[in-house]
């Protein structure tokens, strides 16, 4: 069971039409001019010396990684020479670059050449890692050989000083990434040697005697043994990725069982209803079950897309829609909230509340407007190649069967019965959730996902799936009622309270303080009254009109309990389109009656 | 018009009866045996020398004078040789170090006599401030001269230096309290001179060039112009009592003014419903309007002693029911709760939500459980000093007419037509809500406040009094229905948005885990359910059972909003009476229904 490359699905239009022409027409050249000004490009050449502006950074080469990964997807899609020119001359500079023992690193040759590999604070191999998955990605779109050269030089390297002479100051990565790109090499190149690096890192960590044992970078227990995810919460999750991926190679259950355990733990416990993780901005990090904050959470977009990454591993291993609803909740809520809707500005956080008075007296204050470039700048690049990829959780296949995991506007190619199949979607989701498949090609079974928040779906379904046969020239259609959800959160997550979110089909609201007045908390939305789901410019998915209602201002700070409202229309949005206009509060979780 | 000095009404029993014992049997000896236990008594006689245990800290003398002062109180009101001797030996010591130019302060002398009057960070005249506090209580409570002639001849220092020679480094107090104490050391000794220096320090405060402009402590404004109560809160209070003091005597009207815009932005917009106010922690202040957390404020103490302090200030100029309302909120709810029931152990801070797994991952994590001594332990003799003072804002009196302010079962002796008369109070108060004034003396006008609280009462009032004309002999009741109420807070207060507190005649109530179970913010109070009012062994005042509901536990984190609830019954106490078992969560604010 595998998930369809993406490069086999072509997003047509719609909703991920809409972020896919976003991403190539502006995200991608707005973060490489970003990374251009800030010399993240040019200190691949290892030309930097005191003095100069635009100091290297030691994760610098992860968000050119990043970019070339992204980019390369997007190439694969549709020409794209400008930007084939672009990676060009960033892998000359890296080849050129490079050590003759396959080492790379523009940070560390050009500031630090002494300090290679001595600690394990520093993000070399979680750069090595980006850039070997940059390299598989441009190679596949472009059969160009140099960067992937390079990368698999530098893999011998770490190789040799890891697993063969021990020579490092320390034993796994302290921020993990490299698993998973080492295990996409495996599966790119079938070099044994890649997977057993993979493993190395894998095995060794939370076990080795030579390593600390810090929860923060789940280096505190053999993985096999865990069963909370902790620490750091997008290492953790591109940690969890590998783990995933190594267990089904290996077929190892004991993996794929602390895999499910970390799973359960997060999606039951710890994800915010928009598919965030982190909730502990002190250190990035998982924060205890159900203590899930909305307006001082972490929710990094890295953080949302490692997530996403985790559960697309999942669905490679079992059938169950769990993986894919989860993937879901990521994608349209508090993934795509990391990028303003003109594609120029970015969130590294993602709170669920904005209160600006409480920001400016606290001691943790996100911004409340995005930027263009942060001076740690993962997510930014992230979102390029993850918008590039959108369609890599669509379907998962084995054999003749297949499986729809994510609803768009698309036409696949895929091999049934050893010929090309087409598999087209047409749907308009997320306005509605009719989606009409038409297939053509050799006979097939098609399961479709029936999401978790569809709860009015009436049919049969084996582990979250509908199931269709499909000859050559079929069409079925599902048509998921697309109700407004007002949804609560476990008892223990205290956060919420008395609270809830709206969510219609896959997006998940929020109110605005620019739409809705000052003091959103103190709104009730009334749940009979007439909802207007409306299609309005600007934003791909509807935008909700409810009956509401609040207090009027009063002269005492207290006074009797008492029923006098004020009644109005109150605006919701997608939660992932807040911050689109100017610095103003936002709510996830409301009251309701 | 004048509050009746507290020494002329006797507690007799009931609740202040139950505080009053606590305060002299248990609360000033452990006080005692805490700060002799640290030094701080030792601290007077100067001898520390580095390598000693127990270095004495710069505002160690006013522990000890407000200790004295309580002390004081006791014996006036009941003889207690033992606290005398410990007393009179503190004088000692005191007489023995002090300058012969007046200056006395045991931390400066011993430790850095050359920084003396030269940083307006320390607390030399905060000290001084609560040394004149203490030195008028014990003349009054034994006649004896020596503290109170110590502390006169301190004063003339200080006015030689701060007024005629302008020669200490800085113009006014860091920390304000001198200015009060000296305003009541003028009334005590009508020394015009005393009248003088405490015009001074308010005249200057925030207007003299030489000092910075620090709202943090009140620097930043001339205090007659300012309209917002800014800054650290005890500080703040202390000032602003001074301020009400002087604008009374000297009649200044520009003063008063600014003391109302100050009353009415703290009682309309910065104070918890327990009367707690400083609720940024981060530098014990005062938040912005309507921003009143729960489980971080810090509502210290002192800063609800020195808030009710204000309204007893104010309360002297202005017939107003407002001023004995914010007093007895105070009074029952968040001062008290500064204590516990068996007087062993304080509170610094007084949360209105403990959330212990909340405040373990959190920068600021105040104490769940009372402790018997702070390192900065001001509030532990405050607690002894106004507990051994309660009586002090139960009447006002101008001429033949008495208002009566608070309640509690007890006896005055006051001069109405030149004559003694006798008042008293019977009451269970705040069991019941009845409350029997009988009288003997000449003929006068009782005027009784009718709390804020007490909506239900349908008689006529004047400024929130109901008016009485008594004559020798007469018996009149008040019979103040006792309800119980749920209290909402201004919608702009976001924090308690959709909930409301619990509040039976002055005492608010909260909830605590140890009795209702975990996820205290889950529960819902009934509103229409029967509720028992019951006495219970240990704690003062009622304790509450009321119908409420939870939310059964979920295996999902996310789902459809039900109505699926467990009832129970809510077991709920005196907020006051909070953390007197074991650690335990605690919830004011909850959901009504």
């Amino acid at each position: 069971m595998k998930n369809l490359n993406f490069e086999q699905t072509k997003i047509k239009d719609g909703f991920w039409g809409f972020y896919s022409d976003l991403d190539r027409n502006a995200i991608v050249k707005n973060v490489y001019d970003r990374f251009k000004e800030t010399g993240r490009f040019d200190a691949l050449r290892c030309g930097w010396r005191e003095g100069m502006p635009n100091k290297p950074h030691h994760f610098w080469d992860s968000d050119v990684a990043k970019w070339i990964e992204g980019a390369a997807y997007l190439i694969e899609a549709a020409p794209a020479p400008d930007l084939e020119a672009l990676i060009d001359e960033m892998v000359e500079d890296i080849a050129e670059n490079q050590r003759t023992d396959g080492y790379f690193n523009s940070y560390f040759q050009t500031i630090e050449p002494s300090k290679i590999f001595t600690d394990r604070r520093m993000h070399e191999l979680y750069c090595a890692g980006h850039m070997i998955e940059a390299a598989i990605a441009y190679h596949r779109a472009t059969g160009k050989d140099k960067l992937l050269n390079c990368m698999l030089k530098n893999v011998d390297m770490i190789y040799r000083i890891f697993v063969e002479e021990q020579s490092a100051a320390f034993v796994t990565p302290g921020h993990p990434e490299i698993e998973l790109a080492l295990l996409k090499l495996y599966e790119y190149t079938g070099d044994k040697k890649h997977l057993e690096l993979a493993r190395f890192f894998i095995d060794q960590r939370g076990s080795n005697e030579r390593e600390e044992k810090n929860p923060c970078n789940q280096s505190d227990i053999p993985l096999r043994e865990v069963s909370d995810a902790v620490g750091h919460a997008v290492r953790a999750c591109y940690l969890y990725t590998a783990m995933a991926m190594l267990a089904k190679i290996d077929g190892d259950d004991k993996l794929k069982k602390a895999c499910d355990r970390l799973f359960h733990d997060i999606v039951n416990s710890k994800m915010s209803i928009t598919g965030g993780i982190g909730a502990d901005h002190s250190e990035e990090k998982f924060s205890y079950q159900y203590d899930l904050p909305n307006s001082d959470t972490y929710n990094e977009t890295c953080a949302a897309i490692s997530l996403s990454m985790f559960a697309g591993a999942m669905q490679e291993m079992e059938v169950n829609s769990r993986y894919g609803d989860v993937i879901e909740r990521v994608y349209y809520n508090g993934f795509l909230s990391g990028v303003s809707l003109d594609g120029e500005r970015f969130f590294y956080t993602n709170p669920l509340e904005i209160d600006r008075k409480k920001y400016a007296r606290s001691t943790y204050q996100p911004i409340c407007e995005r930027v263009k470039v942060f001076n740690c700048s993962c997510c930014p690049p992230n979102v390029v190649r993850m918008l590039a990829s959108i369609s890599r959780y669509m379907y998962t296949i084995d054999g003749d069967t297949v499986y729809c995991n994510q609803f768009g506007e698309s036409e696949t190619k895929l091999q049934i019965g050893g010929k090309t199949a087409v598999l087209t979607q047409t749907t308009d989701y997320p306005y509605s959730g009719k989606i009409t498949f038409h297939y053509s090609g050799e006979p097939m079974t098609l399961y479709v996902r029936i999401p978790d928040w569809c709860v009015e779906y009436r049919g049969d379904t084996e582990n979250g799936f509908v199931r269709f046969a499909l000859s050559d020239g079929d069409s079925v259609t599902v048509d998921l009622p697309m109700e407004i959800h007002f949804i609560e959160a476990n008892p223990y997550a205290q956060d919420n309270s008395g609270r809830y979110a709206l969510q219609r089909g896959p997006i998940v609201y929020c109110m605005e303080e620019i739409d809705n007045g000052e003091n959103l908390r103190d709104i009730t939305l009334l749940e009979n009254s007439e909802a207007k789901v409306v299609r309005e410019n600007g934003i791909p998915a509807p935008v909700i009109y409810l009956g509401a209602e609040r207090r009027p201002a009063a002269d005492h700070l207290y006074r009797l309990k008492n029923s006098q409202r004020i009644s109005f229309t109150a605006r919701l949005i997608p939660y992932f389109a807040f911050a689109n206009r100017e610095a103003t509060d936002m709510l996830v979780w409301t009251m309701v009656r």
